[in-house]
């Protein structure tokens, strides 16, 4: 049985994972990490504990959903302690991203920006169409709940990436976030990556791909967030079997 | 039988509206204006030239889908040779506003950023939905061929307008064109217009109202360009008959 | 403090009811009708009754989210116990919506097949587009989560009976559930209720109207079921001060 | 330079059909089937004729935008005459799909129930995603303009074949194409296909995937019926040099 430790607990999606990782009888809830007090009640035998030194003692696999300061230091930790980690943090500075890659060298990995199966799926789909209709223009619209802090979303960023790839393109080079004044025609590379934000959105990224005559719109709606921490307990449970590597959703669904 | 005349004769919206002038046997094409010259062709009965001067004295109402330079000559014109006048053309400054207004002193002048039914019910209805249900958030997208120039469109900021209206905000005061990086949570008030490009689309604009647990999307589509060119048509129509005065489309419907 | 009895406390809308009001410190749980038995906790001082006199005998206000045939057995129990009730069941025959209506000459009752805010509003602007744009093709699509039973849900035949109301027409006359095979060109009055299933969908309706040139679409979503039961509960605290009669959810919101 | 030849000349299709190939330089416009009397203007040396044996013996290459009593005649024909076709049109019995393959086993025969680019792919990813993304539940609707006869689309039953096919499963046993009444929760294989009519809308087609907590949506939409006539085109252009066979739009794409 499993031994699994949370970075993130006190957030909306550790709440979650909480909830999910107990009622699953195949799973321990081992340890939680907290920076200052975890307000939820959590069983007796639930280690919670500010240092991520304790936390990667106390379990056989990490799942990150909290900050990027935070998964820093996780990931530095960690290559004292080789632990599998299940990384579903955004927001990573060029520094941070390069931490993940060398941990993957001594741990495995699982980076993603979006836990969901749609959204793996979905990468895949967005690759393959941008670069089969290849006069279309690509167009992104990602919406979520009005409190979120960061915008686009990490999902949408990496959906624009596989739009990008599929062009043979590099999205930092052509993405736009906002169009406003006399901004002149479309150039056929530019990919837009529009944030809305608004009520309780969960998630919903649409890639569209437009031509004259005829588009394509490829739409993700998440109508739960249990979608996010279910998809991460089960790449939890996969990666804990796994060797030293960097891994995506994608290789965890055998997609 | 009304005479025509057109200004941004040589455009898209020009193209169709002489088409769409000649299929009606109630109206005559009377003058068209041009910049430089007059690719298609029209009747030989049909007065083409550069001079708005002589636009109006061989019309009975002038429909005007040009530029905003095009629009400021015609008013000026207008105000020594008063007619009245269908505005369909977006993007003016404060003071070419002023000279619209200043125009409708002296004849009948119908502006409208978009001249289709739907849209002037739409606009109704976005203050209405704004204004009863007041907690909601508001995003308004928009979307057009790859070709357009401008950003949003003119319909957009109606749009946003009208949505301001409803909550007794101003626009320019809490519109927001684009979102990225750590922007923090959504401000109860901002309002976004967010425009899209690409491939032939005629129009879409989507103004949707977002609350915990529920939320409203009303959606206007054109499909076919010929939508706004008989809009225009019924409105010089009607204008023709109409005393001085700023109308909309509202006006024009009895909506 | 109001004190609110439940019929319908065993399904999934009884749940978020009990949740919710016991949440409302404004609110007071006084009774639960089941026909089973009830596996939830709820505090015990909770009455837990098979009986419908005995529901009526202890609360201020009754929220029924059950079944046609439950609901009939309340409003003949009510009639010899007047007290008002907020009825969010569907699927009524013609003699139990008779049945209502001879309750509400003894009793406040409000009924609503969709408790939100967002779907009594759009009820009103589905009346005035379809009255406004009298030549647009009226549609209506409705997705519901895999487990409902009925189709179309309630709330989409309310949508098309105020469609057909702004027609002047009546929906049992014009309604379209399904199309196949060679149907030929649509009619001018028909009105398709169109029902979709699948997933864990809340609730989405679609109603759209459609022209040569534009189309309007006014859609609806659910994302979150207490969105109904907070609805019912806002009814309820509202209903309790009011004369007999049948109420909207719309008189509630004073819209 | 490739001779064309249409079957279906006086319907919607075959006037674009007619205008794409003479704008086209590199094509010649040779011969044009009418079972009446062909109202539009076509060049003097264009051959405008009922009989099916002229247009056979007048052309390399046949493209059918017509009915199926009408492909039938031609297939009979083409036995006698072997030439290539290229088949748009839908609704066919069991009896004329045998003639299809019949045909294709002495000439090459280009099948396609929509001949857009976007809809070859669709079809593709439709039935990867049904195989990928096996517990979601599967629903798609189309609509198009209020004068089309039959229902659904010959293309919406297409991409419920590619959506059946990933799933293993015959879509005739499982198609669903209306839902009214107490029809209980949705059994897990069923995919409703749902058509929606009104306005001039030229064709959008929804496939839907659903699931507990998350759904995709593709989307597909034709914005001018040039998408099609341009796209049968190009299949007759790469027909004329193919081998006897019965192919799709996605040979002719390389997809």
């Amino acid at each position: 049985m499993a031994k699994i430790g949370i970075v993130g607990s006190t957030g909306r999606m550790g709440e979650h994972l909480i909830k999910n990782i107990l009622e699953n009888e195949a799973l321990e809830l081992s340890v939680l990490h907290v920076f200052g007090e975890l307000t939820r009640d959590v069983p007796s035998d639930v280690l919670v504990t500010n240092s991520m030194k304790a936390v990667l003692e106390n379990c056989d696999v990490v799942i990150d959903f909290s900050a990027p300061e935070a998964t820093q230091e996780l990931c530095e930790e960690a290559l004292k302690n080789p632990t599998p980690l299940v990384i579903a943090t955004t927001g990573f500075t060029a520094h941070q991203q390069n931490l993940l890659k060398e941990a993957s060298k001594e741990m495995p990995v699982l980076y993603a920006s979006n836990m969901s199966a749609g959204i793996a799926l979905l990468k895949q789909l967005v690759e393959q169409v941008a670069a089969t209709l290849e006069d279309f223009d690509i167009e992104i619209v990602e919406q979520h709940h009005r409190h979120k802090v960061d915008a686009p979303s990490g999902t949408a960023l990496t959906l624009g990436e596989f739009a990008a790839k599929g062009r043979g393109l590099d999205l930092d080079a052509v993405r736009v976030s906002g169009r406003d004044g006399q901004i002149g025609a479309r150039s056929k590379d530019e990919i837009a990556v529009m944030a809305l934000r608004g009520g309780d959105i969960v998630g919903r990224h649409t890639v569209g791909f437009y031509n004259d005559g005829e588009f394509l719109e490829l739409n993700h709606t998440a109508t739960s967030r249990e979608t996010f921490s279910k998809g991460a307990i089960r790449a939890a449970t996969w990666l804990v079997n796994q060797k030293s590597g960097l891994y995506s959703i994608n290789d965890c669904l055998g997609i």
